[in-house]
């Protein structure tokens, strides 16, 4: 499948081991992941020489080529809302992580869409068996 | 108009000072302002007797009802991302507040949307002036 992989950027990235492993197993399992360098502990500098625009329309089209959508949503991010909401508004199916313990925006929380889930996660397996879970459905 | 002004409450509410200074004129202005709870400093408080569900309906019917979404913007999270996405979706004018020097995800500022704007400020009376003239367009 063709994936799209999110989490924050800007807002910090104290998830990047978690989201390394999570992109890591997607691609060992033969996926896309479009986004596969936001597994980069470097993410934000190789993202530093795109333009806003640039960025924004790279993301978007990854959005809507995509089969379906995983969100790290540990760390709060305005870029990682607006991809959710933009992803469900297309139909995809979405899968949100977050360390157990985290309080999650009731925003997201509180969704009630077909295809839409939240799980938490105490260890890295354990994320690893919820995306697995998720793509088997 | 009837308002739907947005800001950060599960990841900080640093903002809260000027979130009340911008509810508090948009009112004396005469607008509605669909969520002005967000002006009291117990915000958190009050939709913490929500459920989940309770607040996303809530809040996306609002969404739905307004006239334009007033954003402020310097604190990341989930919940303002994805509301900015949904009233774009939506056709709905859109104005994100920033104080100047913080960084904001290029998945918001690389929007090139009609009627989509992101505004610096430095004080509260400069913000002030960004959301009149955003109204009075």
């Amino acid at each position: 499948m063709d994936l799209y992989f999110s989490c924050s950027l800007t807002g910090g990235r104290g998830d990047q081991p978690v989201v390394a492993a999570l992109i890591s197993r997607l691609q060992a399992l033969g996926h896309c992941v479009l986004t596969a360098h936001l597994a980069d502990a470097s993410a934000m500098a190789a993202d530093g020489g795109l333009s806003p625009e640039a960025v924004y329309e790279r993301d978007t089209a990854w959005l809507r080529a995509s089969d379906a959508v995983i969100a790290e949503v540990s760390t709060p991010s305005h870029g990682v809302g607006f991809e959710l909401a933009y992803a469900l508004e297309r139909g995809k199916p979405v899968l949100c992580l977050a360390r157990e313990g985290v309080r999650v925006s009731k925003m997201l929380t509180g969704i009630r869409q077909p295809g839409f889930q939240v799980r938490t996660y105490r260890t890295v397996e354990e994320a690893l068996a919820h995306q697995e879970a998720f793509l088997g459905r």
